[in-house]
């Protein structure tokens, strides 16, 4: 949803006090689409993308896909699983390419079936976060109890063994939105964290209408993108790339977050994911082929569309 | 070495000490060669082995090929490794094949570099085991401390996710060894364990010369088998089957576990193992190779050997 649409389902009064709010707000990045932008220096009506690819760590299979889209250009950030099994080959990574933008992608489920891990803060003390058998949850299931102060423990757990282990996050995000989409409570915890590390999180304001507690949340120093594009399980295999291209054809000024699922489908991934065809190894090799097509380098010059980093968002929040 | 070698490395003393002890044993299955071969209704001199693959859990491409050499026949039995991320799939698997002979391949070590794992007890209640980062050690330094109730804290954990799993192991044996040549007090933690659960420890006299405190734990109801047989670094990649074949050939009456290390040498495990060639993706194709090769199964009909299980063995020392 853009952002007059948002604004014209408000009623006046919300109106007036964002109005009001954008004043009171010493840089209010919150507030206009134009303002990010700007404040990189880009002229009003830029359209500028961060190309996210997400769950590095999680398989090789993965990790080997980002790495190739990284070193292409196709991708120009990611963020890392820090309770995965191949954590430590993109630590590696992440150490020898200290310029890559590598965010923590902050992971509190083990969504697959055959292939699965647990916390990185020791059990007993995140008992909430785990399953009867030491793996996070699966899923949380509707009313399922999360201890917040759990969620901060482990949340701290991974942020330092990336620390330990060389990586130097340049922002946070959460696997499969658990601390966006489960209320107030869970997403403060991930500001609160990101504060005392003094890194961003990824939040924009496509979500506020849906999540209305992530605007009330954030200040003036945090940084709120524009918008996000992720494609979902409603588009058909054959028509993957038409859903990217439609979408840059039709992006909006200010900074949009592509979400991404580069992966290779092969042997791991397939065994990793065969449970369900979402996410799974064949949709993360489309996602792979349409983002190093040069279809989409293509695009990004016909419409005019700019590449941005995490880093450079992070830099100019630090020049205010 | 033989059972002959090893009784000529005996002073006297303690050869009469062995012979007194097998007639003072009232099922002396660790003393005598012949004697667990014959309690299983052999003929005196028949020569038996168990076709065991390790590691299973540790990566999707081992547990597909001890899967498919389990299923061809050329693999009769094989350990699971219940820390490893893949467990869960080799888990399912045995739940759903309660028939195939599976033990646990006790594990205390995360030997690789891009690709780990760490204990499956609560990380603050085994701190000697762990790393800096929280994963187990890749190895154990001369003079390292590891503690023996952290250790036994760890084995029981194991043990207890993998039934919690549904898998009903029929032996334990320990990955790289650990248990068996760090000493007395953790062989015997192990051993504990195990008569706890009523399941058989691998153990055999081939490694008596070296490791003399096993012989000391072991008791008259403890399954020791006679031998064992593994390829190591010094066999040449063109000499593998050669190694097999003459092991073969010269196989000792008895019953000898031949530990082997079946996986396909594919894109996940080129890269989980890709610091140095020793049980590489190579090496383990190569073992896949040649246990799924006619000339194994030949070599098995001419050499007159058969095939035997820990399941059977078990089955064995509990008719006693």
């Amino acid at each position: 949803m853009s952002y007059r649409n948002r604004l014209e389902k408000c009623d006046k009064f919300t109106f007036a006090l964002l109005i009001v709010g954008s004043f009171l707000s010493f840089f209010p990045v919150t507030i206009s689409a134009q303002t990010l932008a700007e404040n990189l220096g880009y002229p009003p009506g830029t359209k500028l993308i961060i190309v996210h690819a997400d769950d590095l760590g999680e398989t090789h299979a993965v990790n080997a896909a980002a790495i190739k889209s990284l070193e292409s250009g196709s991708v120009n950030s990611a963020s890392l699983m820090v309770p995965c099994p191949w954590f430590p080959e993109i630590a590696d990574y992440a150490k020898s390419h200290p310029n890559v933008d590598f965010g923590l992608h902050l992971t509190l489920t083990s969504e697959r079936v055959y292939y699965r891990w647990g916390s990185v803060a020791s059990a007993d003390k995140v008992p909430s976060l785990l399953d009867e058998n030491g793996y996070f949850h699966h899923d949380w299931e509707h009313n399922q109890h999360i201890d917040a102060k759990e969620v901060e423990t482990e949340l701290r757990a991974q942020i330092e063994r990336a620390l330990a282990m060389g990586v130097r996050p340049t922002h946070l995000d959460s696997h499969q939105y658990r601390l966006i989409m489960n209320g107030k409570e869970l997403f403060d915890v991930m500001l609160r964290v990101a504060h005392d590390y003094k890194v961003p999180v990824f939040v924009n304001t496509d979500w506020f209408a849906d999540y209305p507690y992530l605007q009330k949340s954030v200040g003036p120093d945090d940084i709120v993108l524009d918008h996000t594009i992720t494609i979902g399980p409603d588009v058909l295999p054959e028509k993957w790339a038409d859903f990217y291209i439609s979408a840059l054809k039709n992006l909006k000024p200010g900074v949009t977050e592509f979400v991404i699922h580069p992966g290779f489908d092969d042997e791991e991934l397939r065994a990793a994911t065969r449970e369900r065809p979402t996410w799974g190894a064949a949709w993360r090799q489309r996602d792979f082929d349409f983002f190093n097509s040069n279809q989409f380098r293509q695009m990004l010059v016909q419409e005019n569309i700019k590449l941005i980093t995490w880093r450079e968002l992070a830099r100019m929040a630090a020049r205010k």
